[in-house]
């Protein structure tokens, strides 16, 4: 996404702008498909590439002993480390200290009370200590009091005017090319494809369309509790700094069976917060696919799994086989992992 | 819907092949469009037919300055009154009593406890002084403790097997015509149609698409709670007889904004449960379209609005006018309520 093409246009009309014009060039460009390209040009040839392309094949051909009608092609895709980047610290965390140190000066209260304390001092490691109660609290410090547009337009500020610090580029540019190629490739035989994440809705909302061609409504996450109010006659929808619903473990199947009504035929996870989603989702009958992103590459990105904190992975690399999943390796299975830069 | 013809198919895929086959004709039959044909040929000439054919053409002509792209062309429908028939008792109402009264073997508690015991005993009028809380709790014993898949199921089976007492005919056949045609209008310029309703949304979805051509996904409506289980190492998710989130008045933008995440440019609706949604679709900018469906015709359907307990509309007559809302007339505006019987 050469989203820097974009800066002046902030309103969500003109991102929709944005967005029509990327999906064409999305769908040009790698799916330039002369009828037997490769449609995932960024994978490297082997069993992860070759389930996926099975999988797609056996659901989508009409008469086959496997086929799925076209309403019932669900894919479900965690968002942090399975299509952009998610260590060594989430986006979604880098823009709340951001939004904590640019609101401060309001609270003056936050001054001596942690996390805010850490969060203000740029103390990063301080402010992780307090663990994800302590995260939800600056995450709903940080994201409240305001309509979901307004706090949309916030977000889409921060993330044009943010890049991370290793890859010094725009985190919009961080997503995972073969992960863009999957994308297109299922949505291009049938399937609708959803964001299903841990981070809260409205923050992935300000850039899931423009980055990954997914409109709003299929972006499931975390929920904050949300007010109707008349504000000078006007009605409006505000957000609470109340957790409504937590999108992550069981949160995930659950999320799904409440909103979208329907249970995936395919789920793409890295963590074990994305288990359960993979488990129901692969229970179901008929022909399913799930597949876990492995960090294994430091050089191109980043190796971490049993031991961390951000992306944990443990039982899935337990598991994923007798369950019958694949594990992508990023270092072997894709060519690259950003795309180039424009 | 000759649903009749469909009674061998109660699983969900026979029931999409249904729809499929219904798509087909509905596409067929009503929208045989020779050019400049009539999509609304089931309404009689007058403002209000005219205010929405206007409104259509206005938001979908590209370089018009009320030009709306087709990503936010997000249409919103009230169910119970305002697509189909909810006088003198909403049809899942009907469901909930028919399900206690076939469940009570098994719950001898509820023989003397209100207001189990009225609804056994059939006395209607018995068991809706409970009010709107007892009636929850008549929904939350009749629909929990299965997967919402297996929910579904006992919903189809029940819809296949039931009739209205007035009109003897299924109540998927209930649904207003006008309104069909004015779904299938929207669907063909480009617009999302979403049912926004109070009934559980898993009620609904049994029927939707059949019945309205609206995927499960594009349904929202008042949640219980899930929980997510494993039996016998399978993963499951299970309704809970408790309520997650009450779909109606305030709640209805509210859903909208987290679920849809945007803000719909029409809404319909029929009482004041629906006046909230009104009011916040009709203060966005640019050009919005709201109209409530008023039941004034005695003759071939009911007559109530004020003083009515099911469908109670006194907001949205005293206001309609000033905010620029349209008041549709059952009597005058629509040429036949139901489709004919076939």
């Amino acid at each position: 996404m050469p989203l820097s093409k974009f800066q002046s246009l902030i309103t969500r009309r003109g991102w929709l702008a944005a967005v029509a014009l990327s999906a064409v060039l999305g769908a040009c460009a790698p799916m330039a498909t002369a009828p037997g390209a490769d449609p995932l040009p960024s994978w490297n040839e082997g069993v992860n590439k070759q389930r996926i392309v099975e999988f797609v094949r056996a659901v989508s051909t009409e008469g086959g002993k496997d086929f799925v009608p076209a309403a019932e092609r669900i894919a479900v895709f965690d968002n942090d480390g399975t299509l952009w980047l998610e260590y060594p610290l989430y986006t979604q965390v880098r823009f709340v200290f951001d939004r904590v140190r640019e609101l401060a000066p309001q609270h003056p209260e936050w001054k001596d009370k942690e996390p805010y304390k850490s969060v203000i001092a740029g103390d990063i490691k301080g402010a992780m200590a307090s663990g994800s109660q302590g995260l939800f609290e600056l995450v709903l410090a940080a994201q409240s009091g305001t309509t979901p547009a307004e706090f949309e337009a916030t977000v889409r500020q921060w993330i044009q005017a943010s890049k991370d610090p290793r890859f010094k580029r725009p985190y919009t540019e961080l997503s995972y090319q073969p992960m863009q190629e999957l994308l297109r490739y299922l949505r291009a035989n049938g399937f609708k494809t959803y964001i299903v994440s841990g981070g809260t809705v409205d923050f992935m909302r300000a850039f899931a369309e423009p980055v990954y061609g997914i409109p709003s409504e299929q972006v499931i996450g975390t929920r904050q509790k949300f007010v109707f109010e008349l504000k000078d006659g006007q009605p409006l929808v505000k957000m609470l700094p109340a957790l409504e619903f937590n999108d992550d473990k069981e949160g995930k199947p659950i999320a799904i069976a409440q909103i979208i009504g329907k249970r995936p035929i395919a789920a793409f996870g890295n963590s074990d917060g994305d288990f359960q989603m993979l488990q129901w989702t692969t229970a179901g009958a008929g022909r399913r696919l799930g597949m876990i992103v492995h960090h294994d590459d430091a050089v191109r990105e980043y190796a971490y799994d049993r031991d961390s904190s951000i992306g944990k992975l443990a039982d899935g690399l337990d598991q994923y086989q007798a369950r019958g999943w694949g594990l992508i390796s990023m270092k072997n299975d894709w060519k690259l992992i950003f795309a180039p830069a424009k």
